[in-house]
């Protein structure tokens, strides 16, 4: 059944690419046409049977290509999730494969770059924890530029844009300098590696809200942050999670402690959640760093409590 | 040129198709494994032009395929997000279109149940607010009889299973049965309904950290949470997100102001959020009440305040 279907639509194609050689002379307007053709619902009725649903919507997006003048750029800030590729929203996909540019985090899983474009720009932004690399200030200024060359920008971010990402600092920017924007939201690292790690954030019995943190002295990248609200994390009852928490777990553990949570308290270490390589060591909070150190575990992680 | 790479495509189905005829007598296995050829890599492989290599795919998964007995039932927990359907994950999107029974909650939106396979089952478990429905009791045995049975099951819930989703309860039942199970993360509706709005969650000159309670006095449904620890979420330099929390905006702005939350703290309302139909109210804590009160907005919502 699926074969005889896609070979009706191949059929369908054909004959659109003929009707359509005319009034689409650019490749570029011609590739994204197809593309949204192929990809969007049109091509969706067309395998479900709905031919006429099909054609309608291809004149419809046929009519609205031809009589648009280059729009001007815009910027769309992206979510790319945790670490597997497959964590990707559809909106998020698209948004990528609608990119002329894309700047991306260090963070970011080569396999999903591998979904833009392959004529896609791609520009690593990214920084190390500890070193420099470009500045907040030049990626803000970047992104003005880009979108005021009529570019249709993405800003690939790990995660979720607005979860430790400074998206809304790029927001700010962007307003400022007038350049159309929109979010895309992304699995954040908790909810997918507690999700990959069978941990759930809450829980009728144990956790009744859960709270991100970071777990770095510096805020994402470069400035120095203030002390989370240590009595707070170490109350009962409520899940903790650190971003990036692994190279400060002493200090996270002995304030904690020393805040009146449990010596006992269960507490868990994900490291490159998500991932082929995910690695899941759960202890309590007063042994954690006992049996971290049998583990052979790097950076990125997070130590969650429940 | 993405006309005839369908074409070509449609050319290798059709001759696949013949040559599989033999090895693959039961229809489900026979839809299964095209399905398994077009949404996945062999299809891929073949559009970007190794057809060797998709070749190879195929062979492998018709070696599998034919081989492998009746595997046993497995429940997956997948997120269905918060509302726009293009905010399924490519991860969720598969195991729906994989799954032989999908168990929803009222709130999973109709158009992301219209992504599963045209004959999975269907059944409704969603609980209005308020109103008994399905217990989480009988939901846990639904799953652990349905997969007994050798069914795939998806449990799809609004947002993210691990976040006010009880499916913590869920995955409990399953371990003591002895069902597979796996999680699937989605977009929890704070991230969404911010990114939508445009409202970051952190923010280096505002919030620190980001806490999700729920809003309703009411665990998930049924039985009776906790209050939340009001003097931590009144703290300033944190966002606090509340769950459902229109039916008891009153109460919350009430509490936050008793425990010393400043009057002009920043506050919004996103009702419908992620949806067409997003509503967002700002103001400040103090007059968040009535300038909501002049708006007609319906739940759910949540209170947020950053």
């Amino acid at each position: 059944m699926i074969p005889a279907r896609i070979g009706e639509l191949a059929s369908w194609l054909k004959a659109l690419r003929r009707a359509t050689r005319e009034k689409l002379r650019d490749t570029d307007e011609r590739r994204r046409f197809f593309e949204a053709i192929v990809d969007g619902p049109a091509a969706q009725r067309f395998v479900d049977g709905d031919a006429q649903g099909a054609r309608r919507i291809a004149q419809q997006r046929l009519a609205t290509t031809s009589a648009a003048p280059r729009a001007a750029g815009d910027v769309t800030l992206v979510g790319a999730g945790p670490g597997d590729p497959e964590l990707l929203t559809l909106k998020a996909l698209r948004a990528l494969q609608d990119a002329d540019v894309i700047l991306y985090d260090r963070l970011v899983a080569p396999e999903v770059l591998d979904l833009a474009r392959r004529d896609a720009a791609r520009i690593c932004v990214g920084k190390a924890a500890g070193t420099a690399g470009t500045t907040q200030e030049e990626i803000n200024a970047l992104l003005v530029k880009l979108a005021n060359q009529g570019k249709r920008v993405v800003r690939l971010k790990g995660g979720d844009p607005f979860v430790f990402g400074r998206g809304g600092e790029e927001l700010q920017a962007l307003a400022k300098a007038q350049i159309n924007f929109s979010v895309v939201p992304g699995i954040t690292a908790a909810l997918g590696a507690a999700a990959y790690a069978g941990i759930p954030l809450t829980h009728r019995d144990f956790a009744h809200s859960v709270t991100f943190v970071t777990g770095h002295a510096q805020g994402h990248g470069e400035a120095p942050g203030p002390e989370p609200d240590w009595r707070t994390l170490a109350k009962p009852g409520a899940t903790a999670v650190f971003y990036m928490g692994l190279a400060r777990l002493d200090h996270i553990v002995e304030k904690l402690l020393q805040h009146g949570a449990a010596a006992t308290r269960p507490t868990g270490i994900i490291a490159q959640g998500t991932t082929a390589n995910q690695r899941v060591i759960t202890a309590t909070l007063a042994t954690i760093r006992e049996v971290l150190s049998g583990a052979n575990v790097e950076s990125p992680g997070s130590a969650h409590r429940g």
